[in-house]
């Protein structure tokens, strides 16, 4: 469970094949038919890609040991073969985030938005992995990848709706939607 | 206030003298004459140097508003005139630090261990930098800097020594303490 470092590298090549990509907030990304998810640090863009993102995975920001109970028996892994759609939600928020205490931040996130408890009610059916960017100086902050199975579609975009409309939203100053099937 | 790149390059060059250098938990780090501190990212060794450490600025982990506001309000800038020692002190937690949620990582920090509380007993003699490794897969997950004037020397030795005998030191795996005067 140590820190693990990814790259999302759009282009021509990858498992995963672009179906549609859509700015929520702000620039999007130039737009590739495929997207490789690869679990090293990549630094060069490949020929024929068109971007790179990175991230690494890391300790909870902001989950109680409670919470952390209740994620960790409802979550699904990823890689399972029915889940043949993904998500790649990239974020950035804005400086004023970061600038809120801790107690502020977990007040924003979970007490006012239910950002925990409203992932909570799409498990087992919504798989995730988060990768932060921040400290990298990346152009995210976060990029969320999620795995479901095409019956979950409809939960799916319920799940991204509902984020999408909290108070902690307030401070997303950019957002991409990348949506993916598995080739 | 955005996420800054540090890199701390041991050798025979640099501001800062090394007075004294000591692992305080396992492994130390090769001695050095000099520490140059540099705001930016550095992948190659220097001719000349021994290593590298590096880290990143960034928000504030366990801090709640009104802490924030008395350490805001207390603490001094670094390259004060006056502060002619600086300390390096590299840690690296253990995997079990990481893996604690949130509220129990925070219950350690402070309910137990009163480490913002211990730090504000020594503002504002001591400046410090807090820069994070953890996300970059570095060997220390913190790089702290302290500054202060000789007179605070025995202040600064006391500091250290109260937050080495907290219930949150027992999750460091490794420590180094590195002395050093300005040039």
């Amino acid at each position: 469970m140590a820190s693990r470092f990814f790259s999302f590298v759009g282009g021509h090549d990858g498992n995963w094949r672009v179906t549609k990509m859509a700015s929520v907030i702000g620039e999007s990304l130039e737009s590739v038919d495929r997207v490789e998810v690869v679990e090293q640090r990549i630094e060069v863009l490949p020929a024929g890609a068109k971007w790179i993102l990175r991230g690494v995975t890391s300790f909870e920001r902001y989950v109680t040991s409670r919470e952390h109970q209740q994620l960790f028996s409802a979550q699904p892994p990823l890689n399972r073969a029915e889940a043949t759609c993904a998500a790649l939600i990239p974020i950035k928020k804005l400086e004023s985030w970061w600038q809120l205490s801790q107690d502020d931040r977990r007040r924003v996130f979970e007490e006012q938005s239910a950002h925990i408890a409203t992932g909570l009610k799409y498990l087992p059916a919504i798989a995730r992995r988060l990768h932060h960017g921040y400290e990298l100086g990346e152009p995210f902050d976060f990029l969320t990848w999620f795995e479901y199975a095409p019956r979950d579609s409809t939960a799916f975009e319920e799940l991204v709706a509902e984020l999408r409309r909290t108070a902690e939203w307030r401070y997303v100053s950019r957002e991409v939607d990348v949506r993916l099937e598995r080739r």
